[in-house]
């Protein structure tokens, strides 16, 4: 058997949202005449209550576009340091946006209450204009943590007595609002932007959006074409993002359900140090002292279980579309079989 | 009757294409794990006797990676004042390379021999350093002008001799070669990087790839992914492309002749001031004194016919795959018909 | 005899100036609280009728902080291709501000007429765009030629009417203004900003000011701290600049006749193919066929002559500060001579 | 008495420093024919054992232009929290160097062993590459924290081990090695480059050089010019900055025995929560609960004695060139009298 604990982007269509690609009507985008990409764009805005909305190859597109609409050269933005646009973007906001970032120290890659008031910086020549807060919701390297909508609309109104713009990196939005319970409106109103990701839990193939007022997001549009994230005929890709939107929403409860099924099994075992609070679809955890990520990533592949390390003695395990309660099943089995096999994890 | 030569980015995929799409084999291929996206990537290779190449959203991208990979920042290019990369490329190439351009004004778009060396700037610290070649083949607004190999190997290897990279716009390089009979091979090793389009006449709905040696490639991926180009299950697309490539290159020569037969019916015309020489698919002319692009179009859009301005008084024709003989017929009935109404457009 | 024909840039303080410059109150001007500093920027912001100044350390600083404060990435400039934005700033306006140019063919470093609201692109969003228009007098690639004030507010008016920023590159503005009579104040009202040198021929050892609305200003010394421009107690090179603006200008007038001198004695010349338009201290002239400006310029270093090639076969001449009537004579009794030794230059 | 804390940027020259600048014989810098600028750029890197020396106007542009000399676009720069070029230069080495950073919280500034190590960056798509690891010896931010040199080399032999470059921002270099006792050349040869403050302790009026290998030193000419920096006759200055290092090294340590006087006497007193390490000219204290900077400083004000806050509880005092032991008893004097006031300093 082979569990692929990768990466939620791993995700293959489903039979019904291949169909629905392949009866797309398309156009030209670039012209703003694909059909399908227009009525996907309308949808989530609508969902969101959003007044636009701006399709891209991928969340860190629609995330650097964000940052781009909101800032100016020498401009610094707020966040988190585990923040996706901090650790994961290659750095690229300084290229695209001569902006830098003003790092906080805030738990499993939230912001905490006050953290955004005192970071801002006066207004000095020798200062970066503090202009922009990014929140990630859920927080992948925070080990997929939630923030609940009060505690976000809080530091949105720290944000905004300072002047601040707010953009939500929703890649994995949806797995938290699965759980809270909370509608997409109520997010889209309190923030200036939100992205969120197609491609990922939600299982289409390619995709992320950028929800925001029309004007940014025409702004956005121009820099995406520049970029050459313009695409031609996009409505193909453009259809199965509806379709999972339509009817994959729902279904990531399973892969929150599936993936802190995870972390309780491991919760105990000899060779794991601490699991992270599990609480959507992501699974963080430490290896006990004298392990190394490198070598129990190879134990586990030789199991048929694929994993990424997140650190020295780091491991996180991804649930998603691609992985059912039997895989499950399976991998605890293997654990909990490893964990017997002693101390030792060369004896694996 | 609707007849679309607005540009060839226009068209559709053909049935035998769409069912390759629907059975393409997909993986995530920012790990490059999409065997079809890995395919592709082998075959334009393969057929360019090149190394390696990187599938991207756009040829925006591919140029512009192409333009990243070869400079550093304070480089300047350059181009014919007529090349994509200065005049439809929004400047972009400030923002992400942090180069400028040495503009030539050549021919119809085409550079003329001895003018690169002339063009080369000596070390001092307040000029650019001259770094990198692109030519455009055939060159859009130069009226889809082809180039010899013949005559751009000259002009790579006057390159060359200053120490220059040389870069390749090959965007409609196929329109190019089914006239002159000569293979991609040949180009492929005459080149340093080239970018060739899927989405314009050889009909793929997205994408175009960047050829170039193995490790330029690497490169460029890092680039594309912090730009957010990469995508996930690309393969989809990536199956057009394939199928575009494998079938739809030798039929750009009807495209190419479609657009000669309008350039012929436009000669002599009263309303027509002039006609650019027309070897492609594209066939760009000046208006008679008087008449306005703007309103020309609007006379025309009434017939069923869409074009689009290429300067106050210029029209620019683009055949494509989805031009047929029969539509040619019909606009050249039209422009004949509009031609016998009278000097006086405002009466067509 | 040694004449330095070079560059205006050579010139050294003279007696009174250098006694000013010792005699200087100074402080640390990043916090403002250099008084000699101070004064100088309020001295000629009061010049030109203008808000406020800036003083820098070169004009390239002065004109790139103009490029900055009036553009946004993605923007573009309109300027005459002779231009020393595009010329000799190394094309930094890419690295620091994200922009491109879009480049005029006028006369003699001249924008014509008409060229500016032509040259303006529509809003697409593959496009840059259109912000600033940049022009430069006296143009110094353009042989010193002088824009009248007509000419110049009719350009001014033109770009308007598009909604574009006026920026004037007078680092020897002086130098037409002695000649035409109009004074700074017509000029300072005239446009958004102004940069004027203090180190070319008013004869100050360094510096720039950049002159234009407080808000501006306040912005360009945040960007001249962050590029390393904030200096000290600067106000040492300040008196000097405050002395040049007090006592040097209408000497200006001398160097521009010396200049005319010279073009005048070599009108004629068997080596000389033409001379071009010499209306202030610059005079430019091309070399008949067969001489390089290589040889030709080791020829007269051979005489204690010194000059600068502006082209393969380009000579440029500039008369400043430390250039007297005497040496105007000695310079051209050898022009003269060594025309008389024959065509051949290599008899020399 | 006023006595000026707020920093030693504020020193003015002596008599003997101005009339070594007013001796000086000077020429145009940009050609590099300013024999004072020749004198001190070779005076400086004998002294540091380095092959070449740039003079530019500040310690930012020397700190700039080296991290655009060791990166490329994408590259990230190692160095601690408290750093200069990350607190004090706006954010600029984005808008320059499309470089971000990657921020180590070693200790009073200081980056502890291994922090280097565990922080650089494998080589995913996603990822900065880890290029440069910038030290600051003193850290001003740190409380004029010292490095030994021991401790120093052993960071750079830990970049190195991982193939970084290592740039040593020395503003107040000096003042570490009048404590230590060791050479300039023994810090030269350790480093890749280093840069220095003339303006600062030293009690040059403008000036800091960047030193390094002669290729690197030749390329940070070329970005010196571009970005504005390259001055005229700048003799003048850099007579001062030769006098400066050929007379006030040793009396650095005046400075450093006085901020530690001051440190002294504030150990203790009521309203003083904590006074950080004082090694060398800094001396940074938080005050006690309810109390804030921005109150104190105007108490302080009220007797003459100007500071600066750095942190919303947290003073800096600087001594320097002008500050003497009679102005150090003063302010001794003036904060036990507001001690003896009682807890409320609103009586001050």
């Amino acid at each position: 058997m082979t569990v692929n604990l990768i990466s939620d982007t791993a995700t293959q269509p489903t039979a019904p949202m291949l169909e629905a690609m392949f009866a797309a009507r398309v156009g030209d985008d670039v012209f703003r005449q694909d059909p399908t990409v227009n009525e996907l764009e309308a949808y989530a805005a609508d969902l969101f209550g959003m007044e636009a909305a701006l399709f891209c190859p991928s969340g860190t597109m629609t995330n650097q576009l964000a940052i781009k609409c909101h800032t100016r050269a020498l401009d610094e933005i707020i966040c988190e340091e585990k923040s996706h646009i901090y650790q994961y973007e290659g750095g690229v906001y300084s290229m695209l946006s001569s902006v830098s970032m003003n790092l906080l120290r805030g738990e499993r890659g939230k912001v905490l209450p006050g953290q955004i008031a005192n970071a801002v910086k006066p207004h000095y020549d020798w200062l970066p204009r503090t202009r922009l807060v990014v929140l990630e919701n859920t927080c992948n390297k925070g080990g997929g943590s939630i923030y609940t909508l009060g505690e976000a609309a809080a530091l949105v109104a720290e944000s905004r007595e300072h002047g601040l713009a707010v953009h939500l990196d929703g890649a994995r939005l949806f797995n938290a609002l699965v759980e809270t319970g909370e509608s997409p409106q109520a997010w889209g109103t309190t923030f200036d932007t939100i992205s969120i990701c197609l491609s990922k839990g939600l299982g289409a193939p390619v995709g992320s959006l950028l929800l925001g007022p029309t004007d940014l997001i025409d702004e956005a549009r121009r820099y995406r074409k520049v970029l050459g994230g313009g695409m031609r005929q996009a409505g193909y890709l453009a259809a199965a993002g509806l379709y999972a939107l339509q009817h994959n929403i729902d279904r990531l409860a399973d892969d929150n359900a599936r993936a802190r099924r995870l972390a309780e099994s491991l919760e105990g075992l000899p060779f794991v140090a601490s699991v992270s609070t599990t609480e959507t679809n992501i699974c963080i955890f430490d290896l006990a002292e004298g392990l190394t990520a490198a070598r129990f990533l190879v134990e586990l592949e030789k199991e048929g279980i694929l994993a990424v390390p997140f650190g020295p003695q780091t491991i996180r395990f991804t649930t998603h579309l691609g992985v059912t309660d039997e895989q499950v099943d399976y991998v605890i089995d293997r654990l909990h079989r490893y964990a017997r096999q002693g101390a030792a994890p060369a004896g694996g």
